[in-house]
């Protein structure tokens, strides 16, 4: 017998897509190094080739553009270099901790872009932050997320763009939880940095991208040095199978996505509306903004995150307790905090994230473990059963 | 037909180990983030604690003394900290560019440790440098490969580490050629730190460690932050099937360590045997030192490396020129210039490297590839064929 199980935490880490899996499985016999000249290792460079024109096509950049790194966090560290100082980055409220941590920067040399309670970056302070450095001198780095790995809100980068160039300022953009769910092209958005991961999109854990828009404004010290790997900027026998599968799975996503959002869409209305029938006073964040297709953000008062994630694990559905990204510790969000959401009921946040092969059975299956949670918890706090 | 080719290039990167290929096809299908605290997250994560089992037993190490990285070269970037200043770091002449690069130390602080013509790092000069810079303050850190890449030839590692430990310093091995291949024992060698990679020992490119030794003297501060993974010394999602593979490798190789080790020597002895009687004025370099079973660096004078690698490609045999580890150019090794080898021969240098899959057939059609090539030398040279 299989259990049923429902895995919707597809922000923390989407399942292997079958395309990205057929070509791993290929890529495990290509014994060669990429960077040697034999047969074998022309072989291995042609397939980071290959991933790395598929990587490129989905976000509208060059190959050349493409870095390929471990992951995400590498390449978030790998963009916010600060060259030559003086150098100022600018980081919203709600970026993930890699980047809020400030790269390479200086701790002093890192300022922080807030957020309305709407969970949309200020536009109007990163104006401002901007005008104020550009008084000072240096260069100036911005770091803003395409969308939000908690609560799936899209930020207006296109206009923070605008700000960021005419300021003469360097933008970069986090787009991992976006890329392989919405359109990303990063000369439309005016981005001179692009973070992606391929495991958020159907690819391998372990394996991400920063794609530098040849305009070459933006300065990339590598951060792992000593070979002449991706053009100098990032040293180190390349991951050949998860390059391939990254690739492979970047072609799969860029190819269906359309389709796969719109069928995101639907799950994610569908648990919503089933959750304000269950739990009429739940609080779905950023609801009333534009969103990802695929993230549900939400929080019921009185009822504890940590709490319902593992009554819901126990039931067979996987979700998470707002970001979940490095310390499988369940603590606030600075994602709601930044929102300006009362502690308490931020304390209660749960993140249902759906992706292209999600059921409607699947769904129906949370919504009624959901439904069965709230009971057993409405008993207990009223005294008939424990 | 299958054309024959032998794959004599495994120091560049050697094949999957059948044990590391299950084990990754496996895991292909582990949705979970380590990090999460759902069922596929614990999943997923005690994936990883048995491959960090596995691999701390290769090298006798403690699986908290473990910790994952991209690869060779991230580890040694990742060891080679300086923490607070002033600090100093000591290379040998021999080293990979990751380490020769210093790391984060600034350029400033690298000294080289010299190398004699043996190939056998100068453990007098080691000495002196140590005493040199003990008078002026601050921490030292050595750096010394186990063996190196391009000649095979082991270092004196363990007197290393006692000269060392007595000026009160941090001895780091690179030992990613070892490892897998001689024994290898973070504690009886004396390291603090030591670099192991993946994908030169049967696992997948892309995957390495850095082994921590509890003594805890050394500083390790994280290359790339932003997240808890590794005990807070290297974060990003990690590399779930890599670190799967790479377990799975270093428990085969440990597993059959001595008979793998016998079986490469056999072969490597067969190859020089064959070499010296088709060229009686081969050079070996390190023949009479202690080496690897596995690596022949040899040169013979008037013959060009990335001549004689070439027609040998043709001819279906792989091997390298010295270390094509990163660039695809053919360059004088930097190995056999600080041995004192002379350019003209250095320029000749061409490895060959087994593996414990390696047939006596595939050295005997690398020897045939090898006459063929030298007949057609020999005649061009002297006009009776083109």
């Amino acid at each position: 017998m299989v259990e049923q199980r429902a895995y919707l935490d597809w922000n923390a880490s989407a399942p292997l897509r079958p395309e990205a899996r057929a070509a791993m499985i290929a890529a495990l016999g290509q014994a060669g190094n990429p960077s040697s000249i034999h047969r074998e290792g022309r072989a291995a460079r042609h397939l980071v080739d290959d991933a790395r024109e598929k990587v490129a096509a989905l976000v509208g950049a060059e190959p050349s553009e493409v870095i390929f790194t471990s992951g995400g966090t590498e390449a978030n560290v790998l963009a916010l270099s600060p060259g030559a100082l003086p150098a100022h980055l600018l980081v919203s409220a709600i970026e993930h901790p890699s980047v809020r941590s400030g790269g390479r920067f200086p701790a002093e040399c890192v300022e922080e872009i807030p957020v309305a309670a709407d969970g949309i970056v200020d536009l109007a302070a990163l104006a401002d932050l901007l005008a104020a450095r550009s008084a000072t001198g240096g260069r100036v780095v911005t770091s803003i997320m395409l969308a939000n790995n908690e609560s799936g809100i899209i930020q207006p980068v296109a206009k923070a763009a605008q700000i960021v160039g005419a300021a003469g300022g360097i933008l970069h953009l986090d787009a991992i939880q976006a890329a392989g769910r919405i359109a990303v092209d990063v000369h439309t958005l005016g981005a001179d940095l692009l973070t992606l991961s391929a495991h958020k999109l159907g690819g391998p854990k372990g394996v991400g991208a920063l794609v530098r828009s040849g305009g070459g404004r933006a300065v990339v010290e590598p951060a792992i040095k000593g070979g002449g790997q991706e053009r100098g900027l990032r040293a180190g026998t390349e991951n050949l199978v998860g390059i391939v599968g990254f690739g492979a799975a970047a072609a799969a996503a860029h190819g269906a996505l359309a389709a796969e959002a719109a069928r995101m869409a639907s799950l994610r209305d569908r648990f919503e509306a089933g959750l304000r029938r269950i739990s009429p006073d739940a609080v779905v964040f950023g609801a009333d903004r534009e969103r990802l297709p695929n993230t549900t953000l939400f929080a019921v008062p009185g009822v504890k995150a940590e709490t319902a994630v593992i009554a819901l694990d126990l039931d067979g559905i996987s979700v998470s307790s707002g970001a979940a990204c490095s310390s499988g510790k369940v603590q606030a969000s600075h994602v709601l905090a930044a929102m300006g959401a009362p502690t308490d009921l931020a304390r209660g946040a749960i993140r249902v994230s759906v992706g292209y092969a999600t059921t409607e059975s699947e769904v129906d299956f949370a919504l009624a473990a959901w439904l069965k949670f709230c009971n057993a918890l409405h008993k207990a706090r009223h005294g008939i059963a424990a």
